[in-house]
């Protein structure tokens, strides 16, 4: 049997490849990390719900199984909004408190058929909104960690899982993950089923993907998604990469501002091309389309909720909702009909580079409770392509800063081999120092 | 008090106006189409729960509100793979029967909130897929109303309801509106919010609307939408429309032929300019992308219903699982990539038509219990575009045989005010008769 420290420190594809062959057991992988999360998420707070006994029994299955699949081994979280038929599913509100969905989402289905072992439900903010709950920032519990998946990023800090799934409408994935120090991986929207996730904008709405390092990330989208293309091993050397400091730059703290610079320096240094892109003049629209998508469709997705439960509901959910909901149609339908043509001028703007970097967040994770702002994620996430944190400097406060690495529809991959190679390059400065 | 054969008779539109201003009670209305239901659904069973205590409810407080709504007063069927807070939602399948879901889905909210009266869930086929449920076809029982909105068709067909929802993935509206004789209406992708209706495939489930007449359909559709910018009232006068018989016309039977070449003709008698469009070689392929898109979607999607549930699921059901499941990645990955040029390319095709006319379904309902052939709505379903049945004539088995008629994106108000003019034309046609 290994020691339980040992464990803890092996990556997602470690687990999956020792227990996979039988050199680990998943019943001790379980056990060494929900020994773990009982000793440590008293102040962090991560968990909605935990189902020891009930990932014992999933882990057991898989160590007698002959063929263990691609997450053999590996302890996931699942974000509250996300259904589970075995687990009480509120997402991450007290109007639902309890409330158990007839099905597992297609997700975790996905993840436990490749032999994922599911460790219980992570704390969500009110229905994926910028409601605060009650977790904390490991890294400091007096900040946040950012929301709305922020018990899945904070779980993945902490060390309590090796993956769990976020969602993010705004910037619900990466934001958080820049707060927290860990990986949040984005898709291509639509290249993971988010089937059974609480709908807030049917047009945004994407799986997110959190893990500690770029190839975890990697490995584990190619679980969920059930396409081994998105398997990175090998960083990309030399990439073409884009500085993008968008639009609202002067609105980003120097820590976020040195993440990017930071991280050119390093490509550079290495032998990439790194070129700054001049921000255009129609980019900022985009946050105009964001708001009208998003303003429209979530009024009407909440539809239920705003004329229910309102009352019940978090002031910040509440105040949220008055907002969204005074989008008007022409708004909306204008945006729907504009969207594809700027989404398409945009990838014609970043023709030839293999990826961009731009902040993933204003700066570190602020004191206090409030979720932070999406400002460096809103445009990425209605643009439709992968983008995701990568841990880059700890900042003046003393809490990690990340860089965002923005790629093409489609281009997930090439996306991920470029924060590979990121990564790589924080790592050796990070082992120098 | 008015009496319930007059008010049997009533329009959506017209309920919604004479219970606005007081003219007729809301109680009256709903007591009215409950009594027809018990009188006539035995050998039809459109209907898997009703709630009459409960409509009545909602009836008093409509007609002691002050302002009372767009569709105040008008019965409105759900299908039962729509989820209702209140009455059971099985999802078509003995699996969740009896499940009692968190919510309601925003269209039941919005309807209810603009004055709708939910009379009950109406059958579903199993997941909305092909395996038949209990519901007959009101023409002649011993036929399908096709699916899967198979009781949403059928309850509007018998005059049970003014507006029932439907969903459609392949063909489960405009073909089962085609057997039975009403009006359905999958309007462009993404107008109506699908949020809280089971999942079959992200890329192609359109909520749809299934009523007695087209400007029925457009006033209901502008109340769910909450767009006032759906409402026909004139039906479009000397329309330019093409003739578009797709590539599998030979499939059609005679029936299904003649009434798009009758539709053709007595709009072109009435002025239109009515102009054959040749089917371009590369609109056959829309099939295969449709099977692309679908079968990797549905596959997924149903995950936990294909681990778990699989043995106690029909036998089409699980034929249809297993069919789709052959889909690779690569075939998936392929359509997602290809579809948005293919959709531009088809409404340059079109370009100057303000819309087609196509067959709804091969023919007339077949006898016994195979829900239908999706033939002629798979391409439509993916091109995203608005379509809908409109009721043209009477085939050789004495049942309804609809048009189908077809518009681009976003241009709903169009599609529908040709269709209002076919339709006008049958009911000119059938009154000379």
């Amino acid at each position: 049997m290994a020691a339980t420290s040992q464990i803890l420190e092996l990556s997602a594809r470690d687990i999956a490849r020792k227990v996979g062959n039988g050199d680990l057991s998943a019943v001790d992988v379980t056990t060494a990390f929900f020994d773990h999360i009982e000793a440590t998420d008293g102040p962090i707070m991560a968990w909605q719900h935990l189902a020891r006994d009930n990932a014992l029994v999933h882990a057991r299955g898989i160590d007698k199984a002959a063929t263990r699949g691609t997450l053999a081994g590996v302890p996931v979280g699942v974000k509250d909004v996300i259904d589970t038929a075995d687990m009480p599913t509120g997402y991450g509100s007290r109007v639902y408190d309890g409330f158990r969905p007839a099905w597992d989402a297609p997700c975790v289905t996905i993840a436990r058929s490749a032999g994922g072992v599911v460790l219980g439900k992570t704390v969500s903010t009110e229905f994926a909104m910028m409601n605060p709950n009650k977790t904390r920032n490991p890294h400091n519990t007096a900040h946040t960690p950012g929301g709305s998946s922020s018990g899945s990023c904070a779980a993945v800090a902490a060390g309590h899982a090796r993956l769990a799934f976020g969602t993010q409408t705004s910037g619900s994935v990466v934001r958080p993950a820049s707060f927290c120090g860990v990986v949040g991986f984005k898709p291509t929207f639509g290249l993971l089923n988010r089937t059974a996730v609480k709908v807030l904008c049917d047009n945004l709405d994407t799986l997110g993907i959190i893990t500690r390092d770029v190839r975890d990330a990697a490995w584990c989208t190619a679980a969920i998604a059930d396409n081994p293309g998105f398997v990175v091993e090998e960083a990309m050397s030399k990439p073409t990469v884009g500085v993008f400091r968008t639009s609202r730059w002067d609105q980003a703290e120097a820590s976020s501002q040195q993440a990017v610079e930071a991280t050119a320096e390093l490509l550079s240094n290495a032998g990439a091309t790194v070129k700054e892109i001049p921000v255009p003049d129609w980019f900022d629209e985009i946050f105009n389309l964001q708001d009208a998508i998003m303003g429209w469709e979530v009024t009407q997705s909440l539809a239920y909720e705003r004329k229910h439960l309102s009352p019940q509901l978090g002031v910040a959910t509440r105040q949220m909702m008055h907002d969204k909901s005074l989008t008007t149609i022409d708004e909306y339908m204008d945006a729907r009909r504009r969207l594809p043509e700027i989404r398409n001028r945009f990838e014609a703007l970043i023709e030839g580079f293999d990826a961009l970097i731009t902040p993933s967040a204003p700066g570190e994770a602020p004191e206090g409770m409030p979720t932070g702002d999406p400002l460096f994620n809103r445009a990425w996430t209605v643009l439709h392509g992968p983008c995701l944190n990568v841990p880059a400097i700890i900042g003046p406060k003393g809490l990690p800063v990340g860089v965002q690495v923005v790629g093409r529809r489609y281009d997930d991959r090439r996306t991920l081999a470029v924060a590979a190679a990121v990564e790589d390059h924080w790592s050796q400065k990070r082992g120098k120092a």
